[in-house]
């Protein structure tokens, strides 16, 4: 019996989430331990670093199970993928320590948003990206993400998972980078509090495009504001990576 | 009552091709027809400019139509866009000459074709695009794609669309771009076989992975040779333009 870590991709639209929650309703988790199940598995679940919301994609989530696999882990991969729907698959698989728990391990989690900006629907880009209209102003985008970085209560951005948890996040990186008609925002933290990206990403466009002064958003940071409780749609958002101390698993 | 012409994106995976035809299955001039209905159209049938298969995408798919209306043709692209499935969009719609037929007076189809090397499926990525390991030779795709250009005879390559007819195209342009583990395939001519495309494509590929010589790709292309008659997958393909002559519409 060996702990494996696995990396996972997967397309969020048809999925509710990837914790494993409400029987009956599609996760990630449990289409990976349907996957587990049929190539031996006896287990009862499987370990996951983050939890993506509902309609969130995946380039980097990760888990961890316990297998008596007498393959090597390219074999397993393939056996995984060889079991698992369209919109999910297994990109690498890793022997883990026995006691490596991708949530608890994690050094950090680094999500993706991505959004256009065209006054019309555009079908080809809308499953993976918000459109955003009119264009949010570049400068204020990338000086609000200046602000993100460092060590801030974000209470303001979110909630944490336990009722009167700390919402004390450390960001690492923010910023926002132009392609095309296209922005992405990068953001990587030690961890993240429930629906923050979403709500960063919301705040900096509201505020790029004249909506909400940036000030504001300094104040919310500083827990002497308010800001709107709405959120930046799921589909624009993946999770790309989750990092973790370099004696531990490869990330 | 004037002609429109309106310029539609669509992504191809729900739909059973462009054309309506059999009663019940999902077509995009079926849903344009629907939507049209939902604002005053009276009119039996929509001509479309190119004929699109079963997954096949479009960012410049051409269509047109009589309608009596007394708003703008911005005013028209939105109501169109309010009517119009998710999966389905008008990026442009311009007052058209009476007799405009967006077919018969295209002047050249311009697609796309995007693949990705990559040993393990990407969720994300497959929508739009076929996964095709191991990877091809660049160089051999290059020279391959020349090979096309010019006036040819492609009856190795795909069919007319009527029995007999002429399988001598004009293809304008051809070639790969690599970007990152991807390659996309840009190909334009006066018009093109059924099936064309995605026949130019597997071939180039699978002589690119040194599965078929490229003598042989250039011995069908002077009618003195077979070739496999397997497809790339429809959902790499995307029609991004139709042109026109400059006194007609804009394209």
């Amino acid at each position: 019996m060996e702990r494996y870590q696995v990396i996972l991709a997967y397309d969020g639209t048809h999925f509710a989430g990837s914790q494993r929650q409400v029987p009956k309703r599609r996760t990630v988790q449990g289409e990976l331990e349907k996957a587990l199940k049929r190539i031996g598995w006896s287990g009862t679940s499987v370990l996951m670093a983050g939890r993506t919301d509902t309609g969130v994609h995946a380039s980097g989530q990760v888990a961890a199970f316990d297998l008596e696999w007498r393959h090597s882990p390219d074999d397993l991969c393939n056996a995984l993928n060889a079991n698992l729907p369209p919109d999910m698959a297994v990109s690498a698989v890793d022997v883990a320590p026995s006691d490596f728990h991708p949530r608890f391990d994690a050094a950090s989690r680094r999500y993706r948003y991505r959004l256009f900006c065209q006054p019309r629907r555009d079908p080809l880009r809308e499953r993976y990206a918000w459109r955003v209209w009119p264009a949010p102003d570049g400068e204020t985008l990338q000086s609000l993400a200046r602000l993100f970085i460092g060590r801030h209560d974000f209470a303001a951005f979110g909630s944490p998972p336990r009722k009167e948890g700390s919402a004390v996040r450390t960001v690492m990186q923010a910023g926002w980078q132009p392609h095309d008609d296209e922005w992405s925002f990068d953001v990587q933290a030690d961890a993240f509090l429930y629906h923050m990206v979403r709500r960063l990403v919301y705040v900096q466009v509201a505020a790029a495009q004249g909506n909400l002064s940036a000030e504001t958003v300094a104040r919310a940071l500083a827990g002497q504001a308010q800001i709107p409780a709405e959120l930046a749609p799921a589909r624009g958002l993946t999770l790309v990576q989750v990092t973790y101390p370099q004696n531990l698993v490869k990330s």
